[in-house]
């Protein structure tokens, strides 16, 4: 069962400029990690776009609910800022035509070009919560993984908690 | 729901010894990487060895076994070498009092301590599985996970297959 | 015969906040780097500032100065942003009290913290050329050595050239 | 002023294989550690022999010699297994025809593929220390340089020291 991964660019994605020492959105990372992690899933990657969730707008997240619903795969993981995170899950969940699939955000808090990542781990179990949950929208980080409805990030810890925990 | 997680050694953990110029086994890594991982899921770690998976005796076996029925967690996450990973998932198959509970062996091929490993990748997708497979032992590898009796080890690629495809 | 080190900040040490997910500096990496680098020079660690060094004011150099002179070393490496570099070398030449010393500054285009780094590379290469170089200011980058009046940052490439090439 | 640097294995260059979970020597990674450290120094690069400097035989160390005599390059530098480095240095200070060359040993404890290592450390150095000193042999590591007739490996605890001190 194919699983289709859209990439939208967030942390995960992000490196350094090392001439203008700044950090920059370039080629994504996600198919060298997966390769990296002898990942032998069958997935199909697209990059939407490259850029910071705080960049993303209405029709930025047009563009991802659109790309949901017209794949045929039912089991999608997509790479995601973790600012805006939980808003692109509640896009999702509330538009028609995604109803049958099993969806799975995820990000990072660290760059995986900055080494000591949580990408990586992030990434296994994103993709591991996507094959064998029903169909919904979730999103999976810090090991964890929340219904669309019932998760926030904690912007003091940079970690994501049930809302009814 | 807390996830017991047992560790037995295996590439995951080996180190590099700079005095001896060879691979040696010390403290376990998992705790760092579930660290470094930003894991928050509620996990409760022991080590039960620290061996190569072709030392690993029938007592050792055992001894694997016994903690899995004895332990209070109804999910179970090891960390292995991979070379005997499938014998050691088939004994917890066939051993009597483990059969309520979701096992779900993990390993590298690559020692979390030389970096570029798939050890962050594997253990974030075992945590996630054993999250939300039903009761039974299974083998969590390449992002992908096998019932304990239709998987091996693939010697030349390194790869784990199912046996049925 | 003991070595000063200057600790400055700079790329060097800049780290990733990932809480606001920007580049920061705290403490620094420099006392790490030498213990990787398994270095047994004996050296003498003093951090002045920790600041980008397009940042560094008159007063920020002339503590840099005043440092170099009023150290019992004869031998002293700088780690300093690479921006300005130039322009505290030549701060340091024009001072007077440093004639008698060697003064190496040197710095690094990839942050040690960003995994693949130049740093490791330049601090080595610092720590040699400062042991064995006749008195004088210089610059030490892409394993070369400059006069502190032969050298400019080419801002296109990021690399350290002579003017006099 | 070119450098000629000869590569003839040692830690520095040893890799982890995968499917048979043993050390072994591959391509040399001495090239792609010089385009990390950006080094723009002018540099030759000949790989001799790929091989534990233990399994160094009397014909492997002529190997050694006959190419530092015959190469063009005053300045050679020569990445080399740890505990054998000592004699090649012996075998270069006593044959004829190396003379009037400034030619200089390194190696590493850890190999670079490993990550923390000491190598990206030890070939700045190495290459800092063959660029400024007169013609003779000696050995940097640690941070430190050794005539040849003064160093010896401290085998408890992997460091180089003189033997004077």
């Amino acid at each position: 069962m194919p699983i289709r991964i859209l990439i939208t660019g967030g942390t995960f994605d992000k490196q350094y400029d090392e001439i203008h020492a700044r950090l920059v959105f370039r080629e994504s990372h996600v198919g060298e990690m997966l390769r990296l992690g002898r990942c032998h899933a069958e997935v199909h990657l697209r990059t939407i776009m490259m850029i910071d969730s705080l960049d993303m707008t209405d029709a930025d997240r047009e563009a991802v609910v659109q790309n949901c619903r017209q794949c045929d795969e039912t089991k999608i993981l997509i790479t995601h800022g973790t600012d805006t995170m939980v808003e692109t899950a509640r896009a999702l969940a509330g538009a028609g035509g995604v109803e049958g699939k099993t969806v799975v955000l995820t990000g990072a808090m660290i760059p995986y070009a900055f080494g000591s990542s949580d990408g990586m781990f992030n990434l296994g179990s994103a993709l591991s919560f996507v094959q064998v949950l029903p169909p919904g929208v979730y999103v999976a980080m810090n090991g964890r993984c929340f219904a669309w409805n019932d998760v926030r990030k904690n912007r003091q810890t940079g970690v994501f908690e049930a809302v009814s925990e």
